[in-house]
């Protein structure tokens, strides 16, 4: 029998009314004879509801606390979900991720999933039932409370398709696939049908904000292939024609297709640059500038250095515009003097803009067509970074969305 | 070092600065040199919140999925409170009832608790932390969360005062202590400075809604001291005079001082009566009437069997007036055929008054001072039944307010 995970988002599961019609879909998908494992997120604002209570308090709340507080929005969801079933005759079940168990890391607020116990699980989809488990959230090694992060529900779900080698992973969103880029930007963007885990987590990571990264790569990881669809459709809708909605993520390249390219323009407005300038260019360098940031539990996300003059380089990295003061703060007080910088300096006007494509892999050019349309429209680059199948390049903020529009039309990609 | 168990009920925690205040009156009492457990309630309204949402989609839910949700409102409120305490330097870390762990059965939604886990607790008392620990909740042997049901908290609190053998759990609550009987009926009625359990469970299970009456059984059962004092004094009142404010609730006798005959009078008017009328008076008849009842998890009060006529009886008891019409089916369908009843009649129209004393006891004539009082303001009684140191009438819901003002006169209990 097939088995088939669904995650809704909070906006999906924010009213009664809302639950009721995921209870409908998942029925519908029951009754056709699939085993149904749903993970859905909080109802839409309960987190920020959560957090904001636990800020009215403190602005340094202990982590570990604010994981006990914030993982009750989603145990809320499940038990509402598994009545909504029940409600309409089906069989249901909802767990917390300590009872499955989910285990993670101690990492709390941003933990990782270390592991899944399936036995439960599959004793209930065994006995005919639908299982609801909480996303966001799993318990650590000393029975404390964690949560995945924001997004955190995506990966749940793609980590508890991995462990049941379930047939696919429906990601139900307020959007229906991924596009090329924001729609809100470029009118013209398209929704791709297919798109690959390599591609999908450039355009993730870079800011095309369907789908939480680590979900991304937990998918690739586990090769768990995961369809984003729209939650907003009629949940009486042919199971046929949904089935094949949306943008499948797949770890098949599709040899048999002319694949486009590039697939998407990316970019992200939630950075900010540090450049550690002046640092002696020897080795140990990057470890001694990295390593106490990372301790600091700060995510690092591109990071350049060039090449040296005179025994001296530019270190440059980007955070999340939110950790910029605590990451100067821990460069200041612990790297500064340690490997003596000249100086340290941080600034959140930028954004990354990106192109993605596996197809640029074998392309020469990409590079040189994207730096020329920049150009054209006056837009100075300040960072360039490069994967086997992206281009990155960071410039100031409020160029954002007309590099996007014009990097969208340079590749063609509105038709 | 003394240790020291506090609950606080759902208006203590009603609010980010009532949450604050809660804190500051921990943080006193860490500082003269206590070791101190805490027992929060949900902030006061959210159990009711998190249950509509329930009740929005079916009136018949799962009470498993009940309690998943339910349960989250004090999930809340430990995390918040070990915030506040952190915030003003007071070392602190939370627990849920599965955390601890707190162990019930799996009766769902008014689960009793077998046994408490003191090891992770006494650990963070031995590093200098407040422990605050979710109320009203627990796991069963299945690892399903479970509640306790309304009140649930203030038995969290007692049971782990019993399990820590606390020096003293003080239950910190919207009234100043236990009264003669409810101020708002009578205005005339005083404070009692002590009371016996045996006094306060049949005050509290008569309608005394102080305390939640499980509570009072366990720290009778485990000899907890038990006070009951207000949370609406200034957190920062000196401490002794704290100490020794409130109701004591205490398992010794006090030999040395006159005691009072009567200490109150209690009244319910939650119940329900049902009678089963002619039933044969033979062995087993009880069992064959209450049997069916008990398996429908449905409490009863008072239960009532007077002499046979004609080698029939009439079987009359009370539950909760929610379950009235549950009883009633089962009676219908369960018993009536098999026990050949003629007539199984409820009615909800009534009220519970009794006069509760220790000192009842040794004294005769407390009865018939009772029945005198009542048939002096022209009041019926409908049952009767009496224990060593209570006597209780069922009469008519209309009389309620005059049956406890009259007989709070008759005893004496204004001087």
């Amino acid at each position: 029998m097939s088995l088939i995970v669904h995650k809704y988002g909070g906006t999906s599961m924010g009213s009664i009314e809302r639950i009721k019609n995921v209870a409908r879909r998942i029925a519908k998908w029951q009754k056709a004879g699939y085993q149904v494992v749903v993970v859905p997120s909080a109802m839409s604002g309960e987190t920020n509801r959560l957090l904001g209570l636990a800020r009215e308090i403190s602005d340094r709340a202990d982590p570990r606390e604010l994981d006990q507080i914030a993982s009750t929005g989603e145990q809320v969801s499940v038990g509402l979900l598994a009545i909504a079933l029940q409600a309409i005759g089906v069989k249901a079940k909802s767990y917390t991720g300590w009872q499955v168990p989910v285990t993670t890391n101690s990492a709390y607020t941003k933990a990782r999933i270390e592991s899944i116990d399936d036995a439960r699980v599959r004793r209930d989809l065994a006995e005919g039932a639908v299982v609801v488990i909480t996303g966001f959230q799993g318990i650590d090694a000393h029975q404390n409370i964690t949560t995945l992060g924001r997004g955190g529900s995506d990966t749940s779900a793609v980590a508890v398709a991995a462990a049941l080698k379930a047939d696919e992973c429906l990601i139900y969103t307020d959007v229906d696939g991924v596009y090329t880029t924001d729609p809100r930007i470029v009118p013209e963007a398209k929704r791709l049908e297919k798109v690959t885990f390599e591609e999908m987590l450039e355009m993730a990571s870079l800011g095309s904000k369907v789908l939480q990264i680590r979900s991304v790569e937990f998918a690739g990881k586990y090769k768990v292939k995961t369809r984003v669809l729209s939650s907003l459709t009629d949940p009486e809708m042919p199971l046929a024609e949904e089935a094949a909605s949306g943008t499948l993520i797949t770890y098949e390249e599709d040899e048999t297709m002319e694949q486009a390219v590039i697939s998407g323009i990316a970019f992200n407005r939630d950075e900010a640059k540090i450049t550690v300038a002046g640092v002696p260019d020897r080795p140990g360098i990057a470890y001694k500038i990295l390593g106490p940031v990372a301790e600091a539990n700060i995510d690092v996300d591109m990071i350049i250095q060039n090449v040296s003059h005179d025994g001296q380089t530019d270190f440059s990295f980007t955070v999340h515009r939110n950790e910029l003061d605590k990451a100067l703060d821990v460069l200041k007080s612990k790297v500064q003097g340690e490997i003596q910088a000249k100086a340290i300096t941080g600034a959140k006007d930028i954004c990354k803009v990106s192109v993605v494509g596996i197809g640029m892999r074998s392309h020469v050019g990409i590079a040189s067509q994207m730096f020329e349309t920049l150009a054209k429209e006056g837009i100075n680059i300040q960072m360039i970074s490069t994967s086997e199948i992206k281009i990155s390049v960071v410039i100031d903020d409020k160029y954002m969305e007309l590099a996007v529009r014009a990097l969208h039309k340079a590749f063609g990609l509105e038709s």
